[in-house]
């Protein structure tokens, strides 16, 4: 599966666009800037302003990390099951364990709510960007200028959530080239229809992860309601009624969480030799942590599952990242653009002018704030108690400042969102907090030293595993209500609460705010300026007409179904129920191929030819997951759950030579469905809606 | 598949091993001398003497480059499609493509015999060392010393002969470090029992070609006859009754054609700069040339096939070669070995004095030679009638020579097998002999130059199709008798012949013995006796222990069935029935993955888990094609006939990292016969064998 978008990371890891040519099909369009021109040229085809609407209305984005669609006008919507497996777990407990055993609701009125789910659906954008740049004077600091552009950011964000009373985000483009106001109705009742095992959905394991040929019904479907009533949603993806063909142009529309493809060679070789490293250690380290918890017995197991698996993703991406960094012939071509455009910057006067030094201070800022990189650490991850301890601890101080100036998560435009997750009542589990804590800290302390003086103030003489074991089992935030009572009481009640966790959050909090400050001010401020004078000169040299990088915001690529050269032959651009039963038998029906016992008693029912998983070259990264994969009809032919191994690269450079996106095929879904689940009703919804639409579109 | 073994490839490409210590699995080792101890150490089994006495005599060679074996007490062998296409080609007419169809026997008593066929069975051998090199004084030139040892060869063959009746071949082992007498029990009377549709025997075609994942059932089975009679085999090998296991060792016994393991870097260096490329020009003008020629019409199709078949598989093997001579990573790691060998040397003066110059002669002899390398292409290859008035104008001059100064293949112990092919009755197609011959008389005259004698002599002004379409138009000897009596009447009725296929042999064998004297005596002649010090040198410096390179003669090898990492996961080590049915279904059923109509027709009857490919870590090249895959206890579990990509670069570095053989399961082929061909007798057959085996060794 590609990983999950984190709207951390698409902010940290900054990029710009200037290569020009860009190979055929790279690009993660805004839905205002379609790539109309290249589809006509390349495809014939120009989709249509209601084309557009509908597909952008279509599409949604699950806030904890990917995206979706509506596949019904009734609200029902379809996602991967890595995507919602938090709320699958979530909904799960010892004697109900539907992340191993699958779920399907009786009825419609029976569908369990997600706990603290929030799915967002684009309603319109605006051209910000002279009210957001005209916030910032000429003579300005870095520092200050970064503060004047988030104060008014906040600004319009509050305006206009007043104004619709929906969620207003200003989405910074083109590295600050460019913002965008995005108004999204938000659905926060979110229920779940339907998942498979997660066995299935996740049938190969960490192995099969970013790999092809591929074998996962990768999908779990859900409905969202509005006042206790599922939403009729008119703007739904209709199932296609036949396989994608080889060629066939498709579309995705989805949320690509961030790409970094037009960094500075500073900015890579930093990426490389420290951030990629660092998140590898981390991951490493708290996987580990995670896996002897899951060896304590079979519960333990089930609810570590969900974020193992995270783990093991998040391993394998940035290995995959590491590797496409270390390869030399990759970088030094890389090398040549950048060198090449720098050369023609110095032929310019102008242009010379505009840049100025500005690769020179990216570097040096990077440099700056590799030296202090492992501090970012220092946070409240690590356990959900810890999490919720850390909001509660800010909120109150937070929201009493004007919102123009408050930490970004806590202006009102994401308030809402915020509470939404902080009062959910997903399940808390004592002893993997204590093992995930303990884990935190060791690792903050191996990183940043047993000196540092986070580790003497949070740490002391106890060891991390006391000082996890102490705050769990003090707290009393494991119920949302005493959560609710701290926000209510404010600052007076989180100074005077004896809560260890709580405790423990405002001793992590100064340090944690001051790693912040240093990052944001000292680092990202200078980066960020530099990277704007660099886009413009890219865009006086250039042109525009390239979308900006991936911002977990919704975007539409397209590409086409492909082989592609593999092991000395060509990779078929599908895999069938066929290869799935092969690759289970292959492998002794073991381990991570093992087939759920509902497939193998399904054999003679199932039309073993269907098409399970297809590839294609249309542009995706860690946040796509979930997304569509779209006919020119307008209609659901996949689900886009994964790349390939060779399309990691593509956080730093397009290839569709053997880089593909992976999507599991519609008609595989509903064979499955049919024949597997005898998911009648669901089977019913689509195909009627697919009816529906077929009448209302001839 | 594996390249036929060319057994002219395996005396030019020299190789000597000096590698110290091998990796884990490498080796093919001669039956005298076996991996005794790397087996006990590795795997805790020690081969019985009995064990190896029944695989060498269950073990045969096709003597058109590939391996086979017994597999019933009644004279069966088994071995690949690919092996045996000449056979079923040979048979085939345009009303009966068994090529196309396949073919199985309606009962025992109507196998048809294969033209022109022989097949070996190694009953002895014997160190003839002494007596070979006796033959080569010290103060002799590297020619002279070459032409005695040839006839001292020739000698000891000659009265293996006379002896034992059998076919006597001595083989250079070592590189000239040891000379082995092998007395072969010959089979002529080879008849066809069956063979599947080549469209299974090669699914995927050049595509999956030297590739895995595969699905190919590529096997044919035959039959030894002697007196008219099947042969009595009582050394068979049963099939086993479970498919094998992960980790499993297993053997193959066979005939690996040539591998240039510890050639010197400089020849190294040639043959990527100067002999693949050649090979990669010859092959693909060939092949380019039959392609035109196939085109014409559904039956030169058909006719073309086999021979379009061996030439894709050429290709893609040259290339793969290719890729691993340039792959400078590999190519750095065998420098590196070979200076620390040189180093060595160096630093012992009695090694020192011993090797002298002879890295330096290797060098400087295949510069030389590499200048005329083109000249290789003069000779009688392109068409059959060519081939056929070649060996008739040669025969009947060197069999009046001396046994011991003739041309090799017309020395006693190989004229049985000389003749034996060149009274074929296989058929020889006009059209398809015209654009072979003029094909081939291009490619000589693009490479040597318009310029060039021979160029001047044969074509004289006319073109390539001109002499070709003349020569094979006019010739008689399509006729096996018209051969029979040109070499009865002897040099005066050759001499006298008007027939343009023996003039044009005649034009040409003055060049072609040219060259050939070059390339033996003022080429190979010092690279043979330098070759024999570096070898030497390497024994003193790492002692004995090690195979020697392959040279088409009988050879075992071991490995386990392993899983291997690619593309981001593990690939399985097998492949099932289901996995032949995705590939298909992914491929739309179309081209070189369309399934044969009976396979479609039997998808309920057959077992779909039945494995049908799986990989192993045994040595193998080009000539192990065929070799029977066996288990501890001695019993069939799968044929060889191909390797993977990765093993490509087994012709001059051994690595089990991802290089892996690939075979034929037994239990796949159990079940083909069963459930799609219908090919009771044979399971029968098969099956009694095996519970006959069983209770003959409990």
């Amino acid at each position: 599966m590609i990983a999950r978008a984190s709207r951390c990371a698409a902010a940290v890891v900054a990029a710009l666009l200037f290569a020009a040519p860009v190979p055929a099909d790279e690009g993660m369009f805004t839905f205002d800037n379609p790539p109309a021109a290249q589809l006509q040229k390349a495809y014939g085809f120009t989709p249509t302003r209601e084309w557009l609407d509908r597909v952008r209305l279509a599409a949604v984005r699950f806030n904890d990390g990917g995206s979706g669609s509506f596949v019904s006008p009734d609200g029902l919507m379809i996602s991967n099951h890595h995507v919602g497996i938090g709320c699958i777990q979530n909904l799960s407990s010892k004697e109900k364990d539907y992340v191993g055993t699958g779920y399907l609701s009786p009825s419609r009125a029976e569908e369990p709510a997600c706990p603290g789910y929030e799915v967002n659906q684009l309603l319109a954008t605006a051209d910000v960007t002279a009210r957001v740049l005209g916030a910032v004077k000429r003579d300005m600091s870095d520092a200050a200028a970064q503060a004047a552009r988030k104060a008014e950011i906040a600004r319009v964000e509050e305006e206009c959530s007043k104004k619709t009373g929906q969620r207003c985000d200003v989405i910074e483009l083109y590295q600050g080239g460019m913002y965008h106001l995005y108004t999204y109705k938000k659905y926060t009742d979110v229920r779940l229809v339907f998942a498979p095992e997660e066995q299935i959905a996740n049938f190969g394991g960490d192995p099969d992860n970013f790999t092809f040929p591929r074998h996962d019904l990768d999908i779990a479907l859900f409905r969202a309601y509005e006042n206790g009533q599922p939403v009729r949603s008119p703007n739904f993806l209709p199932f296609a009624t036949a396989p994608v063909a080889d060629g066939e142009l498709v579309f995705v529309a989805g949320n690509p969480g961030s790409t970094a493809r037009l960094d500075t060679m500073a900015e890579l070789e930093s990426t490389r030799d420290v951030f990629v490293p660092l998140a590898l250690f981390f991951v490493k380290g708290r996987l580990a942590a995670l896996e002897a918890y899951a060896r304590t017995g079979p519960e333990a197991a089930r609810r570590a599952k969900a974020q193992i698996l995270g783990l093991e993703n998040s391993r394998k991406a940035f290995q995959g990242r590491l590797d496409a960094l270390q390869d030399t012939k990759a970088m030094a071509a890389r090398a040549a653009r950048e060198k090449a455009f720098r050369e023609r910057i110095a032929a310019d006067p102008q242009l010379n002018a505009l840049v100025g030094d500005s690769f020179e201070v990216v570097a040096a800022a990077r440099k700056k704030g590799d030296v202090r990189l492992g501090e970012r650490l220092i946070g409240f991850t690590g356990s959900r108690l810890l999490g919720h301890a850390g909001t509660i601890v800010r909120y109150v101080v937070e929201t009493k400042k004007p919102n123009e100036v408050r930490l970004e998560e806590f202006t009102d435009g994401s308030l809402a969102s915020l509470e939404n997750a902080l009062y959910s009542k997903a399940p808390i589990y004592d002893d993997m907090e204590v093992a995930l804590l303990t884990a935190q800290l060791e690792l903050v302390r191996e990183r940043v030293g047993a000196g540092h003086p986070f580790v003497k103030a949070v740490l002391g003489t106890r060891t991390p595993e006391e000082v996890a074991r102490q705050a769990v089992s003090g707290s009393t935030l494991r119920d949302p209500e005493a959560r609710r009572a701290l926000i209510k009481g404010g600052a007076a009640a989180v100074d005077a609460s004896t809560d260890p966790m709580i405790a423990l959050a405002r001793a992590i909090d100064p340090f944690a705010r001051d790693y912040r400050r240093f990052a944001e001010e000292e680092v990202q401020a200078a980066i960020t300026r530099a990277h704007q004078k660099i886009g413009q000169a890219r865009f006086a040299a250039f042109g525009t007409g390239e979308p900006p990088d991936a911002t977990f915001t919704l975007r539409l690529s397209f590409g086409t179904v492909k082989a592609y050269p593999y092991a000395g032959t060509q990779q078929s651009p599908r895999t069938t129920y066929y290869g799935l039963f092969d690759r289970s038998a292959a492998w002794g029906n073991q381990g991570p191929w093992l087939l759920p016992a509902r497939f193998a008693a399904s054999k003679a029912r199932l039309d073993m030819a269907q098409p399970l998983n297809f590839v294609h070259t249309a542009d995706i990264i860690g946040g796509s997951s979930g997304s569509p994969t779209i006919n020119k009809a307008g209609e659901f032919v996949g689900i886009v759950f994964d790349g390939n191994i060779e399309s990691l690269a593509w956080d730093y450079f397009f290839t569709d030579e053997k880089g593909r996106a992976v999507s599991v095929d519609a008609q595989g879904i509903l064979e499955a469905l049919r024949n597997v689940y005898d998911a009648t009703e669901v089977v019913k919804e689509l195909t009627d809606a697919r009816a529906a639409a077929g009448r209302a579109t001839p």
